[in-house]
């Protein structure tokens, strides 16, 4: 509504669902955007985005980039990052560089130029690792399974730590499993479900590792909604909350998809080794603090959700496969 | 006895008491640092180490320096690390690199080159932040109050990784307030106490900010036997541990040492305020999980260590202050 709001990694899978849905309100969005391939940059996510809006390809670790982008803005949206778990495990010092050192400069400018901006950062259920107990609420020891994991619950902290010494307001959403249009489908980096749904739309198998896990999904729409609430709700600065979504088996989704592709069959395979000792078994959260604090709920269930998947891709695959 | 062992940080104050102790039960040790004397290293720490022991002065994040290093020996007693809070604080980028992205390369020259080896790292009561309740055990939450406590979680957590994804046996332990002989005394980047060692020797007024404050201190001995026991303790492994020590409050702290030294007044003061925004009130640590498993007893009492400190400075003031 005339205010100038910045999102990190804006064009990346929900970074540009959620300007874009700025943009629509009223909203003078900025983006800043390293705009790397792997981490789900990518220029299509963006069409439509009025001439109000504003897009800095940068890395966050360029200081003065990150300074000029964060000057003037009343709340930041910070989803830069490195997805992929498996390409944390094999490059950890680029994990470390875009998840903390990018981050570190990030806050370093908010607290020197914009120290009256609200951060919602975008964290994620990884950090918890494999559950202890289901559902999983915030308070669940912090275990995480692989480096992205351990990054991500560092530059959680860094939040949390800059809202405790120099008073940000800050605010940490935990997102389980989110799927939508403008997901990464080129690949599993930014989730299973982005190989399965390109898979299922060009009539290739969906492979299924184990298929007995539950998950929790969450449609792009209802985070968007989460992180606009987490901004403007008094009372949530310096916490961490849940995001959860609807509850599924593997196997189920899987069959789901497939049924509503209207092709494409499902093979259960067994895990890989470098992909089973990052594995976190069942996840499902706990996501009532978020809920009663601010009043979000979920709106789109797992079918329609992931029927607007489907059509979205389908008329773009070339642009995203 | 006989085998070879690595100290990183062993020109440290901890690292090198533990080289020392290594030569002289007939270890071959082998220290890797970095030589940052803001981080404590000083080559005065390593008077009457034998012909036997090496010393690699590399920071880690040289790949081959630390493959090198690391190649064939049986235990890693990792201890290097920047050190001060505040420091931390005004250089995060600094902290990130020499705490994370120096650790990353170390563990991965252990996974590439000695997947048999036993890796002790030194954890730090810092991790926890301002305690919820006394004795902290370590189930405690992890809510780090400053840079150099998130990332030694996070170096802590890679510990735990290693040993759950690749089987590398790692132990960490979490230090407390460590003090003795070679402690960096030239300010108070080490600990508090290092710059009141140094004023009562030098017939200054320590200064005490707050007074009340309990800490629990370990003398550097007893920290140096709870290394090697961790390091052959069966079981240990994938396991984090509190040390604790001799519980005291801050004044009476001051009023021992001053008493010991002969000279010097206490003088107590206000936080200064960058300090104030990272204190974390009273600690103490329930150190029974790992007395339990090991066997581990501090062997010696505040004012023996204490005395046994101001005796080994008092004769090397220049090299030091």
């Amino acid at each position: 509504v005339g205010r100038r709001v910045l999102v990190t990694g804006g064009l990346g899978f929900i970074g540009s669902t959620l300007a874009l849905r700025l943009d629509e309100i009223g909203a003078e969005a900025v983006i800043i955007d390293a705009m790397v391939a792997r981490h789900g940059g990518n220029l299509a996510n963006i069409e439509g985005l009025s001439q109000r809006a504003r897009v800095i390809v940068a890395d966050m670790r360029e200081r003065d980039a990150v300074r000029a982008a964060v000057s003037g803005v009343s709340v930041i949206f910070n989803l830069a990052g490195q997805v992929s778990h498996l390409d944390s495990m094999q490059d950890p010092q680029s994990d470390l560089a875009h998840n903390c050192g990018a981050q570190i400069e990030l806050l370093e400018a908010c607290r020197e130029v914009s120290p009256e901006a609200t951060v919602v950062f975008a964290s994620t259920r990884q950090i918890y690792g494999r559950p202890l107990r289901l559902p999983v609420d915030e308070d669940h020891p912090l275990t995480p399974v692989d480096y992205n994991g351990i990054h991500k619950m560092a530059a959680e902290a860094y939040h949390g730590l800059y809202h405790r010494a120099f008073g940000l307001r800050t605010v940490s959403l935990r997102l389980t499993n989110t799927y939508g249009p403008r997901l990464r489908i080129a690949d599993a980096r930014q989730t299973f479900l982005g190989l399965w749904l390109r898979r299922a739309l060009e009539d290739a198998p969906i492979e299924v590792w184990g298929g007995d896990q539950l998950r929790d999904l969450t449609f792009v729409d209802d985070v968007v909604d989460a992180f606009l609430l987490a901004a403007v709700t008094p009372g949530a600065a310096g916490q961490s909350y849940n995001l959860g979504g609807e509850q599924i088996a593997l196997m189920d989704l899987a069959i789901m998809l497939s049924r509503l592709a209207g092709r494409g069959a499902v093979e259960r395979r067994e895990f890989p080794p470098e992909r089973k000792r990052i594995d976190i078994g069942d996840y499902v959260a706990d996501d009532r603090r978020f809920r009663e604090l601010t009043g979000w709920t979920p709106q789109v269930g797992l079918g329609e959700g992931l029927q607007r998947s489907l059509d979205y891709f389908r008329s773009r695959l070339s642009r995203y496969a």
